[in-house]
């Protein structure tokens, strides 16, 4: 099992001559986080702690309420201490992370350190058999046998009954799991998939409720709370009843139950998360209730304990007829929910994707961000990499997802437009809003499949903590502290592969932000007209003259109109449209003049050529590190680079072959193209 | 349990003012099949048998030696008696039930009745998990647990190991079956799918071979062989050799030991049928050695007990570069095998698909056929509806088999070019030659899934033993055996639907023999790119110019070659290519005028609005029947109908759709394409 960004080992030798003091002195009996911090300090990375504080290096300091943030922590440097202060061993836990992470890349930053975002969420798609939905890591570090550690994803996540113990119980590797959560700042974790299949559907019964707290018991010393997905239908499914009706008193009561049968195993138990009505799960719609009806339910059952229920937006109807052109999947989430702003309870959150259709290499932001004014929201990311190369191809993704968080949205009566920011705006309860984030992890050698997709997961928790920090400065603090000992041009190797690679990928995928073009259901690899026809609302509208979805308010589906006013204007006409969502806006005719001064056409060329073309300097990059690198990391992302070359071969092939054949415009620089 | 055609109240009603008598009288001991004929007179249709002939109304006379061929019968009519004459108990069983449809269907057909074909196979495509690779009926009726009566077929076609039993031991259905083949004439079958895997590895084994005997001692009393489908690399598999090498003398002492002990279970053993080197199953070619020397040494092994190894030619690279035109996957079994005619032993049959890629909706016949003048050879047809519609749409094929077996190959030298006739033509050894067909029943309620699809069994059985015989006249023949009782006008509705489905199917889906464009792996329903980029080597390459395949010698890949001069001159001139193959030909612009004075683009847009049409017509037309036809027939019909409709719309519209975004050209009739 590789360390990920934690070798204690490195760490140690940076701090070495470092001597820690905990004040006050005592732990509280029940502070398993404070317990855990000296845990950390003494037995992970074998320093020592002394009572003396003046013979302290480091010196940590609980003082109740004194900053306004519960989780913010103070760093001070006196007389060659450091010393940092927090209301609580919680925030503690975070400096002394954060100060592990100062140590290693040798920058300290004193003052108080308080996260952007109250809520910041793994979103955990694990299954009770030890699958993954959309996971590219091995199987489960939860659930499943112990010996079974593979889980190849082949688009198909039925869930396999498992005879006697579904719990995977790598206790190791959950503490290890923990840390690395902890040491980015995530605090709260849901550990099934929603679409809650099988024997999932029970975890919030007795009979599963004792595995549940062992994880739970875990990630409590972490400062991590766990929650749970729950099937909308459960009172029917496992409750005996003849209905799921969220107004029907029995119904109401089955949830009462369950919540404080659960709250009796893990006393600070998150709460739900719950995707209903939506792609064949059952929810409010099939008994005439909206969906603030159905989430209030849940959240009145759940308040005495104060659960929270977070609720997804990811809500479409997924038999569309690609007959009709006036269907727009973008628009779903909007019409669903926009009419439903401050209905919901305070402590219901709303989980939407960060883009109207789904985790695609390029889409515009959520229209509803900034359209809702009361209700409280989390933004929603997939770390694992569904539309991203499955971590077999390289994708550092926090480019796109800072873009995501500073996407201005243009609302002039928002104090900050931004998305991160209007998140608190708009919030009913401001400590009920904040990040969610589809986990990337599994029991592969390396956590991730490819090492370099952990890179995805720290950058994931950091820009949650703190959303100005920018995609360059938190890759430099990765690969400063996994790789520490290597050469500096080596780390600019890497630096350059990774900085470039979320472009590089999406150059040679669908061009311009028209989505999709995958292999269906399975998602890796080109198939450009996979999704044409079906009926996921998915489509590129390619023919002889063009390529593009009409979603002006002018000519097209009108999706455009759901923005703000200024953004709209912007998004309507292509001029002022931006090149990577180009495609998702607009049905362009191949010779079309894009802002980049040349036809849609050559564009799409160029990005196909470009994009293998980087994949083929990676390739080469990679192999100077041969001897820089440990063995086993770098095989694992040399087997990975080849079948990357493979893929961005295949897209490069198919997608521009397709549109040659589609336009019959010949590449004007003469590279050769397939008829 | 339906009865097929083979309903014995409806035949004893029919025949109840028969008296039987079988000369001699005496049944030798191990005659199981005069034993069978008894039964199937007294205990299956419940009629009187006599000892006195002057008594009998139907006299069957067992007279070795008399006719040529040992399957023949003769049927004669004197003083109100029918006389049934053969060689031995088989030939009679076959007068027997040739007796039965000619009572039932009112003619009498007197004089010698010979088979055009001597080996009148059924490949089953049945795992030992149950599972039926491109199995459309429910679950295997050999294999699997007694319960498990359903076999979703998803595209995916793993064996899943089985604890204990893998055989079903469901006798009475076997039986049934038995009978069913019989009836048309079937002389052997192979039991498991050519892709050996898992457990049908062992089915060669003392591991199973109690289990096939069962199977065996059933088929025998109806004079049908048993075969079993092996994998090629079976010495490294699970005899613990190194090596499958045909030329290793461990390997032939192996595959002689196999021989020898199969043979002391089942004495009358058929042989092996084996697919080797293709579709990633092990074959000769890892060994350097090429199919003849690999056939050979099996032959050689199951020479002295006087079996068959049937070997067959879909042997292709399925691992193909679609960016390389050169390559054309049609030429594959000619590539592979024509230059080994005359190198095969007298005991090995080659079995080649009736056209040269994979039982599309049409194809030109396989050029091998005529073209090798020293091989046992079988045609091989697929009565499981893989490409055709999976048994939920009607498709009676018998019109294509028919046009298949007819073909002329047009080689002036042959006394009879036609295909069925070459066979006999070029063998080494006529015995050893034939058809073969893979099966399509399984467990499901009528036996076929779509209970119209019996109709194909039935025919496919009757045209290989007379392949004179007409698509029109078999299907008459069926109707009439299954809807005895039903008025004439809803065996007209029946019979007009069935005629022209097997073409409104090939309307409504890839056009003019372009082949494929279903949805891959799983083969229903449209996808008209789904191969165009794949490595399985069916392409269209369509193009905003035009569609299809340059298969011509000027100016294509040069498949056309391969064929006869007269047939290569045909087929090398648009003009003189017959519409049903056109494109499997020729690329040809949307604005070729093609043979029936339309353009392409306007044809196929012609082809698809009328196969729609055509199955909205079967609806209605069907609806008409509900009062007068067996309710569970009628029902499942019209299940299958009201999908058969939909997916009719879906070929329509998505192919209509993907031709008008590429060409521009509207519809000449103005009819609704989508855009």
């Amino acid at each position: 099992m590789d360390s990920a960004w934690l070798n204690n080992n490195r760490i140690r030798e940076q701090l070495k001559n470092d001597v820690f003091t905990l004040l006050p002195n005592r732990i509280a009996g029940n502070d398993v986080v404070k317990k855990q911090l000296y845990t950390e300090i003494v037995e992970w990375l074998k320093l020592p702690v002394t009572f003396d504080k003046e013979n302290a290096s480091i010196v940590l300091i609980e003082e109740n309420n004194k900053y306004d943030n519960d989780e913010s922590f103070d760093v001070q440097e006196k007389n060659g201490q450091i010393i940092i202060i927090g209301n609580n061993s919680k925030a503690l836990l975070y400096g002394f992370y954060s100060l592990i992470r100062m140590k290693l890349t040798g920058k300290l930053k004193t003052g108080i350190h308080t996260p952007s975002q109250s809520l910041r969420m793994i979103n955990h798609w694990d299954q009770t058999d030890g699958s993954i939905e959309r996971g590219y890591s091995g199987a489960s570090i939860f659930f499943g046998n112990f010996n079974k550690l593979d889980n190849p994803d082949k688009g198909n996540f039925n869930v396999k009954l498992i005879n006697g113990d579904i719990f995977r119980h790598d206790t190791k590797r959950l503490v290890y799991y923990a840390r690395m959560l902890a040491s980015v700042g995530i605090n709260s974790i849901s550990i099934n998939n929603v679409n809650v299949r099988g024997q999932g559907i029970e975890l919030i019964t007795n009979k599963y409720l004792n595995g549940v707290q062992e994880i739970a018991d875990i990630f409590r010393k972490f400062g991590i709370k766990l929650f749970l997905s729950i099937n909308w239908a459960a009172p029917k499914l496992i409750g005996g009843l003849e209905t799921s009706n969220p107004l029907d008193d029995k119904v109401k009561k089955f949830w009462r139950d369950i919540c404080k049968n659960i709250y009796s195993y893990i006393p600070d138990f998150g709460g739900f998360v719950v995707k209903a009505d939506s792609e064949g799960e059952p929810g409010p719609y099939q008994y005439g209730c909206d969906h603030a009806q159905g989430a209030n339910m849940l959240a009145d059952a759940i308040k005495p304990f104060d659960g929270l229920i977070i609720w997804r937006a990811f809500v479409y109807n997924s038999h569309q007829d690609w007959r009709n052109r006036k269907n727009d999947r973008a628009k779903a989430a909007f019409e669903n929910f926009a009419s439903l702003d401050g209905k919901f309870s305070s402590n219901v959150i709303l989980q939407m994707k960060f883009g109207p259709i789904d985790f695609q290499t390029a889409e515009p932001l959520q229209p509803l961000f900034g359209k809702l004014r009361n209700t409280n929201q989390m933004m929603e990311f997939e770390i694992t990499a569904e539309y991203l190369g499955h971590q077999i191809d390289i994708n550092y993704v926090l480019p796109q997802w800072c873009k995501m968080i500073n996407f201005n949205t243009e609302y002039e009566d928002l104090p900050d437009p931004k998305a991160g920011a209007i998140l608190r705006e708009t919030a009913v309860d401001s400590n009920n809003v904040g990040i969610a984030a589809v986990g990337n992890v599994g029991m592969s050698e390396h956590w991730t499949g490819n090492p370099l997709a952990q890179s995805n997961l720290y950058g994931y928790g950091r820009l949650c903590w703190d959303n100005q920090l920018s995609a360059e400065e938190i890759l430099k603090e990765w690969i400063i502290q996994m790789f520490p000992s290597i050469k500096k041009e080596s780390k600019d190797k890497i630096y350059s592969i990774m900085i470039t690679s979320n472009k590089t990928y999406a150059d040679y995928c669908a061009p311009l932000g028209v989505g999709f073009m995958v292999v269906p259901h399975y998602h890796y690899g080109p198939s450009v007209n996979g999704y044409e026809y079906d009926r996921w609302g998915t489509y590129h509208f390619a023919d002889r003259n063009g390529v593009g979805v009409d979603r002006t308010i002018k000519t097209g589906s009108g999706f455009v109109s759901m923005y703000s006013k200024k953004l709209a204007n912007k998004f309507e006409n292509p001029d002022t449209t931006p090149m990577d969502v180009m495609l998702f806006f607009h049905h362009l005719n191949y010779d079309f003049i894009l802002p980049n001064n040349k036809t849609l056409i050559q564009t799409i060329y160029d990005l196909h050529f470009r994009g293998y073309e980087n994949v083929k300097k990676y390739v080469k990059q990679w192999n100077c590190l041969k001897n820089d690198i440990e063995e086993s990391i770098y095989d694992t992302v040399q087997v990975c680079l080849n079948e990357q070359l493979k893929n961005a071969l295949e897209w490069r092939d198919q997608v521009n072959t397709y549109f040659y054949r589609m336009s019959g415009v010949k590449d004007s620089l003469g590279r050769k193209i397939y008829s």
